[in-house]
């Protein structure tokens, strides 16, 4: 059962930016992840509450997964977007600044979704205008509505998002979906575990804040045995323009690669979550196991979205 | 007046894929045109049975006409689009596979049709789903819809999809179009005249397919010849990259060009249908004769694909 | 309060092509500009007069802000949109007419909105087909909609578009906007002064046909002795590529570049518009100031969208 959403917490969110988890209490995050399963397995839609709604997707850099998931999203409830998929369409090319770019466009929708290469590009566009902005990716630095995604799927497959003992593989030195979700993992009150080749260990930034919190997790390289006793494993891609040197990246590739007989040694109930896309870093046969969330995940991209934008433009259900 | 159609056969259509018009009887053919009658005109539209889908139009390579008509049969019917024009925009761009591409894309919509360069992926996509996926053209394959819309139109020209004398002229060794068509007349009971340069006939393998089949078309490189007894000619684009020689292909060119000259030979009825776009293989005062079909035959992309989204999203009204 | 609108006007634009502000009327002009006024403020979009209909947008160059702006247009008032972003992805790349992808398209569509670099596009558009086609702007042509945006902005704020005294900035040789809006201007019996460098003069055919209508507006190159006595100002973008030598660009640049100092000598009341986008020729510090419109025209775009459309298509409300 959902528990009622409080009256409060909606009302803050009205017209609310979404630009970086760290913007989110606590009680915040888990509020969202409430108004989300009104939106799960097509909840919501029925009504149409968006209808005559439209919202801006500007992608300065293409990235399919989270566009077409906000489109859905927000299309399913009876809106429609307007936008463009890369900048080369955009007024940019003719030296346009962002701030003009979204002064402009806020004439002609409800709430605007942006991504772009540079950090700080959501916070910049939020400046320029009244309406609502989501941020999309901005360069190496946030992803926000992906950590709550990631923290829905969680709650989903385990009932909880504290109290877990959870582990990050792969790039945590460049990862972007990682660092926001092990800030607000922590947070939560989790463990955490942390694996990866020693090139590609978290920043000491993003250590140092965790050690703040009261929070230490275990960094390791060994993944075989880091399995043992997690419950949750959030995988990422390694990619090879990281490495200088070729040789390297295969053997870190291989090294950190899931398939179904290094999973062998992990729980039993493991869920196994990545932000996509996987290039090698999963083996396609553990796609049928049950702990393999990844697909899921994705899907439930729409779940979430179709929560935060019937929030922010106060259309909750 | 439109039949009454068949529930057994609505229903078979509940859910399927769209992949090769050889994975349907001739029976199930003539359904998609009797179901196709029920959209012409603006059919189907004012009940606005697609309101709340979604479907995903995945362009690994550009096809504005396809694309746009698939996009305007959805949203004459209330439904909406997600998708990409071309691959650059595309998780594709990230090495993500075509399998999972589609696997992330199914929690987002109610259908797919997709369009890439290789032969084959509309089946693999298929495979990677459990949603209905259309074939939008795979390489030089399949492209199926444009079969039915073919069928179609000669249907609403001359009452009838057999018992026909159907000519094809251009370019019969690459054509997907053609080929496609040829077979379906074939199986349909008409009879085929082949009209190309040497260079460009029919492939054996589908020659060897007719005469299993009990057919065996005239090839000749006479289009005058051929004209004259014809009820239906399809032509096709002579493509300059087939030809290693400039000079051969000015030649050919111009001795498949079809003009009023032309066609003073022709059927005083003679219907002519051409996928487009073309180039100079009908001269534009073609255009105003009765039997030009062409752009006919493109508007009734959208009352065709407007049947078969309704067919398999399980709403025909 | 609007006043009601004429039957006999109603009548006059269903079905209308909007190719070139010549082809209105002063009376029709002015029928426009209050035909948009029921649009103001999401005026129309409860009722959804356009449930149903498609509009083609079919950009051959990209154009954020116009294609945005009548995408809105048409969504928020119930409608939906198909077509391109560039040509890229068209079938022109495949050595398509532009005849014939009208001509195709118009089985997709209501209306057409076409954007082509080449001038004279959208009359040869118009002419390919019986809906009604929209120049969304053609090379150094028109861009008839720009023009009705700039005067219904111009009487929002000054309650009138005739008898003011209007100025244009600038690059008044290639400006597309600034020339439509200067013979319109004129034609509605305004008083003009034209400010740019002697490179980019008012092209002697234009200024011709000034004389003509009896018109004879002042030239100057001083910025700050024309502001003065203006109520309207009319900024336009400088471009690069304009100038052979970069000194001289630069030179221009910074001597045609409006900033809160420059406006002292404004009078108090100056309305400044841009059809945007601007690089440097208006300092972001004048944005903030009562009389700076240029983003309330970027939004006004959708609002005199709304009622074209709407005209076009018959359904106003």
């Amino acid at each position: 059962m959902t528990p009622a959403l409080d009256p409060a917490l909606v009302d803050r969110f009205k017209g609310r930016d979404i630009l970086s988890t760290r913007d989110f209490t606590r009680e915040e995050i888990l509020f969202v992840l409430d108004a989300a399963r009104l939106f799960a397995d097509g909840g919501g839609e029925e009504a149409r509450p968006l209808r005559g709604k439209v919202l801006a997707t500007l992608f300065f850099e293409p990235s399919t997964r989270t566009r077409l998931s906000f489109e859905a999203a927000i299309k399913r409830l009876g809106g429609n977007t307007i936008g463009f998929a890369d900048a080369g369409v955009s007024s940019a090319a003719k030296g346009e600044s962002l701030h003009d770019t979204v002064r402009v466009v806020e004439g002609y929708c409800d709430a605007i979704v942006i991504r772009h290469p540079r950090e700080g590009a959501a916070r910049l566009a939020a400046e320029a205008t009244r309406l609502p902005v989501v941020n999309g990716g901005d360069g190496s630095n946030q992803h926000p509505t992906q950590t709550f995604i990631d923290l829905y799927t969680i709650r989903e497959a385990r009932g909880r998002v504290s109290g877990l003992h959870i582990g990050f593989l792969g790039d945590l030195k460049y990862g972007r979906a990682a660092h926001a979700l092990i800030t607000a993992a922590a947070a939560m009150g989790n463990r955490l575990t942390l694996v990866s080749p020693v090139e590609l260990r978290l920043p000491g930034s993003i250590m140092e804040e965790l050690k703040e919190a009261g929070v230490k997790p275990v960094q390791t390289s060994d993944l075989e045995a880091a399995l043992g006793d997690l419950d949750v494993l959030y995988v990422t891609r390694i990619q090879q323009e990281r490495f200088h040197d070729p040789l390297e990246y295969e053997r870190v590739r291989n090294a950190y690669r899931l398939d179904r007989k290094t999973l062998e040694g992990a729980g039993r109930k493991l869920s196994i979550l990545h932000p996509l896309p996987r290039v090698r870093e999963i083996d396609p046969e553990v796609d049928a196991m049950e702990g393999a969330l990844y697909f899921r995940q994705a899907h439930n991209g729409v779940t979430v979205r179709k929560a935060l934008l019937s929030l922010l433009l106060g259309v909750l259900p």
